[in-house]
């Protein structure tokens, strides 16, 4: 189990039009002023806890080892999904309600611990009348006493068998009939690429600026199907042309050279949305 | 008087889509380049004193003694309204406009010391020239020298009266005639719930679970009227169904479970917006 | 050349609803626990590498010395443009995208020194494959190397011509014919105040309260003409009215007490918009 380096990183769906997520910051000080404090993003899509998973996934592994993160997406907020802490193979420490955030930190880094947090003394003293904030009064809290030290993994509570975790289905890519098969895990929010379950290592004897056929399904009906340059980056076609590329964090991705390929195609994510990928090859369709 | 901490608090009606705000905190790291800076929230609904006085009551209490807010909504800027700094009754100083953002921290915290800023010592040297941005010039600059201890509370300038403090009415709710009635004091502009100013504490004697007749009205005119189920949180009842709770500070709010009461039902806040709350028993309605 | 101070500030175009400026913040943590990371703001327009120089600009000069800026908008990511850091005449650094965020720092604050970072060294190891986000690879890392003092000035690569800095053109305001004629900058996509390259050493003379005859024209067209109050903040005219005032950074500017310019005349920024200001005179018009 790694030592807190003191430094305590914060995600939730609270936005940041009010100060809700000033109150988990408020709290945290409260335990230590010399924590140091960042956020990946408030903005993850209210009660989403595939995306807030996949956020973890994202951004975590460039982190230093010993960092807390507190992830707060809780529409079961004030019910009784457990309070969760996972420690990760990376050295890192996530703070959550147990609804599925965990899902690909478990399945693509690794949990190798797992807490419940005892409520009865890891939680803001006189917030027991509260059951609408747990963010605060719960995760917070217990996330600034790790990040601080003052209180050990082994002080969030009893230990929970790693498997009890609550994981969403995270369905793997496969190569099918010539084809790699696989679903649009996310799309960004901001400028609008897809990014597929397709890991590179699938890819890796295609050369950049090979013509791959893509063809992406929604509940069996085809939303796009293209001839797509897979280049280094969006600069290998023109400005509004499609690329497919590798994308930050070791998956194959789907982008628009500086527009949306969300918008301009009308794509999105989750199970139903299901991509295929095929290298063409003198004439004919072939990948491996 | 308290001691500073060296933690700067910011909030404004600026937004993040320019660097307004991160002027404040070069301001503020030339001060001290140790100052911890946090926001609240640049996200005010523009000119909205009343919202930004709610921000701060919503939000200080949670933070350790001796940290100083600096908060920003200031369409009066260049004109005569005061600036001044109140050291409150939580150990807190907040830096502002005297323009009612001291409100609800006046009413609810208490004010123990007002001092009007003395702009001739208090003020970024070569910023004498500009006239709209006393957010950087003179709240920023004597803000970060307070946290710093560059300055005591006594060398912000000249002593006021605390009762000329600037404040917005805020009335309180009543109990007449078997109801509870008060207003609605503010909506999540995220989630969407509304919260009112009836204080738990005239709640205390009804259970969870129990069945209370709320309306709202506007200017007189009905706008929403239900049973609602005073619920612990929202998965008190159904998706998409409201519920009456107990917010994250001590006050009578409105929700939908997974969605937002405030579009669902138009409703808004302010001082027109009325809220009434009775308990409903053996058929009949009776609130005591 | 100045030495860091520790302190790394952070702008983009990559908004905050995903984990991409995380990763960034990440990789700077990894190199130094201790650095103390801020942002200008992330909601650069996409792609907009004018608004990135302008926001650099308008930041910059009131932070201290020494502090090290990260700005990533880069719409040629994975292709040949130059990866640099210029060191300022005013003790900062700007780590970038040598595609026009120099611009106005180069214009306005002075570049004394130029260098090529040299991804053979500063590079995040193991992010050879990755070829979409050399914001985290490339800029953080070598940004962050530098802010913590891990390497010098001199270690990010080699020197450069400070005359081969890629610069957008940067016209500047003239008088003519009595009138001062210039063009606008930049707008607040906030508060919606455009701002003008007239610098308001060109206005000393005029005395607040004066009229002035101000006209915007877009590609030849007429879109705004008035006589408006020139003020020294918003408060000069009523609620809605038009005042043309100082701005933070020592500009002309126009607003909209309580309201925005921008949205109410339909006003824009950029080289086709051009504006004259002319002081009306004895029921004339004449500038000097």
């Amino acid at each position: 189990v790694e030592p807190t380096n003191g430094i305590l990183v914060f995600q939730s769906d609270f936005g940041l039009l009010e100060g809700s997520v000033a109150q988990m910051y408020g709290v945290a000080l409260k335990i230590d002023l010399n924590l140091k404090i960042l956020d990946i993003t408030h903005n993850i899509e209210a009660f989403n806890t595939w995306d807030a998973s996949y956020s973890l996934f994202q951004t975590c592994p460039v982190f230093p080892s010993g960092c807390v993160f507190v992830s707060v997406v809780d529409p079961g907020v004030g019910t009784d999904r457990r309070s969760v802490v996972a420690s990760t193979k990376a050295g890192h420490y996530v703070v959550t309600p147990d609804n599925g955030t965990l899902t690909h930190v478990c399945k693509h880094i690794g949990i190798v611990a797992l807490r419940e947090i005892d409520e009865s003394v890891n939680r803001l003293p006189g917030s027991e009348k509260f059951h609408v904030f747990h963010g605060r009064d719960v995760y917070a809290y217990t996330g600034a006493r790790l990040a601080s030290g003052a209180i050990g993994f082994e002080e969030v509570g009893s230990e929970l068998d790693i498997g009890s975790v609550y994981c969403h289905p995270v369905p793997g890519a496969k190569i099918n009939d010539g084809r790699i098969e696989g679903m649009i895990d996310i799309k960004d929010p901001h400028f609008g690429m897809v990014w597929t379950n397709i890991p590179i290592s699938m890819f890796e004897s295609v050369d950049f600026g090979s013509k791959i056929e893509v063809e992406i399904r929604y509940k069996g009906e085809i939303k796009y199907r293209s001839e797509v340059i897979y280049g280094k980056s969006f600069g290998a076609v023109e400005v509004g042309g499609d690329v497919l590329y590798n994308n930050e964090i070791g998956f194959l991705a789907l982008g628009t050279n500086r527009g949306s390929f969300v918008d301009k195609h009308n794509i999105s994510s989750g199970y139903d949305w299901l991509i295929s990928v095929t290298r063409i090859k003198d004439g004919g369709s072939l990948y491996v």
